[in-house]
């Protein structure tokens, strides 16, 4: 892996990073790809999007199809038909957002939300697994707690990353792979900051900022992320794990990160809305039913060259899918053009105009013309 | 429009049907899409599939999204974003279908399965919505009785089935559009071929044998669909209304029919099940959770040629509905690939050894290789 700062704006930094299956400029959206898919995409529809990397989950992959399907195929590439980077995460959010059995240093046993079933996950068994999926960046696994979680509570899970942190950078012996590590700590500024210098003590390939964008005030989010960020490396990318909406990116931009993930595009339009350059749009909306326009005029996607705002409201309204794989296409193309506009913003030295424009329209609600 | 047929082996035919939006070969199959989308597919994968032609239906789009919104479009073509011919059904097969609140010779009032309202739907008012959709090819406005009807019942149908006929005719004052005439007469051969004579008499740019495929025994569905081509002129193309298996179309080809439409395809798609040239298949057998096999090693759609049965599998197992969409595709694919060997075949004479060949591997089961 490569990775080279190319500009700076105040802290927000243009970058490339070079990994196995290609090139991705930084700051970069990655579209969410749960059970090595993202939902209602082909393969295609994310590379016409302009989609560099997707992200994946390895405790859903482990569950189902399971590693020997994706061993078979040699990997996750393979099995998923998608030629560009991967990144997986190692299951540490799974320690957070699932039912759990038992959490002890030796690793976590899961109820499988699938059968019920005991699945067991350690930092050797996350690394064997990431190793088997050939993502091209693994994230180290870590334990992650809940947002309002006591001191106490924190420390010991920020204890126990750093313990995971080390086992997982010793299991993974694997090349064409690199692997990143997890910055915890909770909403507790001294616990961040020993995090960080705990974790990047051990070296690795990148530094999430994991933990946060789980139901903590926005405030907090953004403190913590500058916290952790003044003790990250310049000269490595930094990954805001599980955050993506446009407000929340050009926030932690502003903050120095440069990699964020979020189901939320994909997500709400599934739910009928769309992201454009004048906010949101929902074309559930009865004011979109005899619109002639398109979904966002700027935008250059397939839905937009396409069809018209009254036509998705109409497939939406009749229960047909197709209303919302056309939105799904257009909201990965427009977080895509969104870091686009973003890395061209920090380049020409007009970030903080451009994120300030942004966030007006994004605080502003959704658009109605 | 014109039509011509440029080969034929035995009464199965070859022929050009040249319409305002492109020309259609046939034998042809025509992907349904009821709402104004085929389910799942965008307008590009319907093109690259082959598509030359797609049905939509008239009754269903009067309701939602109303014909008002569709002349805001300028017609059907530009709001589904289809550039190729469209065929809409004339609403006749919903007087079938549909619950009903009164039929005489004036027209049908429909109960709205959207919202309960009452609809009326006569001659006069299919033409006028078919004319504002659009369509290259509109339907005369037909009473299809059911299957198990009695004689007098159907004959009555029959009898109403041509005066209405009349009245679309006088109606159908458009250019650039074509209008086919629809024979009725049930499973009584009297009555088809009464009706083949009355519908011919009027003189239609081509015609459907309609009221078939909707219940009764195969082999009347082909006894019915003899005689009534019988009655039908050479030079005009002839369109078999809602059937579309393999098997089917193959045995309706062998009597002369040139045009099908059904949403078996991509029904089946829907519910796990491949077309192929070995046969079905079922994705969501546990012996295709390891096969590495394309769906069909013979295809070259998109979805042959980038996943395997094991992706599939696994979309379908997870209920991700992608799966759902690249086996619509390929199901789509496959039956326009079909109607290609289809053609080959007569025009090289060998069409009765290829339907022998498919209707043994159709009839045998589903594939388990």
């Amino acid at each position: 892996m490569e990775f080279e700062v190319k500009k700076t704006s105040g802290k927000a930094r243009v970058g490339v990073l070079k990994l196995p299956h290609g090139v991705v400029r930084t700051p970069v959206f990655m579209p969410v790809g749960t059970n090595a898919n993202v939902k209602l995409l082909t393969p295609r529809d994310l590379e016409e999007a302009g989609a560099e990397i997707v992200l994946s989950n390895t405790f859903h992959l482990m569950l189902k199809p399971g590693v020997e399907i994706i061993r078979l195929h040699d990997g996750l590439h393979k099995f998923m038909g998608w030629k560009k980077p991967i990144l997986t995460d190692s299951g540490g959010f799974q320690v957070f957002s699932l039912p759990k059995l038992k959490i002890d240093d030796e690793g976590v046993t899961f109820k499988s939300p699938i059968d019920g079933s005991k699945v067991f996950l350690s930092p050797e068994i996350s690394m064997e697994v990431q190793i088997a999926l050939g993502s091209d960046i693994c994230m180290a696994f870590d334990h992650c707690p809940p947002p309002d979680a006591d001191y106490e509570v924190v420390k010991e899970a920020t204890e126990r990353t750093y313990r995971w942190a080390l086992r997982s950078k010793e299991a993974f012996k694997t090349e064409n792979q690199v692997l990143f590590g997890i910055v915890q700590g909770g909403v507790y500024p001294d616990l961040r900051k020993k995090s960080a210098l705990q974790i990047t003590s051990i070296g690795f390939d990148g530094y999430a900022i994991g933990g946060l964008s789980i139901g903590e005030e926005r405030s907090l989010t953004l403190e913590m992320t500058e916290i952790t960020v003044e003790y990250l490396p310049e000269d490595r990318p930094r990954y805001f794990m599980g955050g993506g909406s446009p407000e929340l990116i050009l926030e932690l931009v502003d903050r120095g990160v440069d990699m964020f993930d979020s189901v939320f595009p994909t997500r709400i339009a599934r739910h009928g809305t769309a992201l454009t350059w004048k906010g949101r749009l929902n074309l559930k909306a009865s004011y979109n039913k005899r619109s002639l326009d398109p979904v966002d005029e700027q935008c250059g996607c397939y839905t937009c060259k396409n069809f018209t705002r009254s036509y998705i409201h109409h497939l939406i309204d009749r229960g047909e899918v197709l209303g919302q794989i056309l939105l799904s296409l257009h909201n990965v193309s427009f977080m895509i053009s969104f870091m686009d506009e973003v890395r061209r913003s920090i380049e020409e030295g007009t970030f903080r105009e451009f994120k300030g424009k942004m966030i007006d329209v994004y605080s502003s609600g959704g658009v109605s013309v």
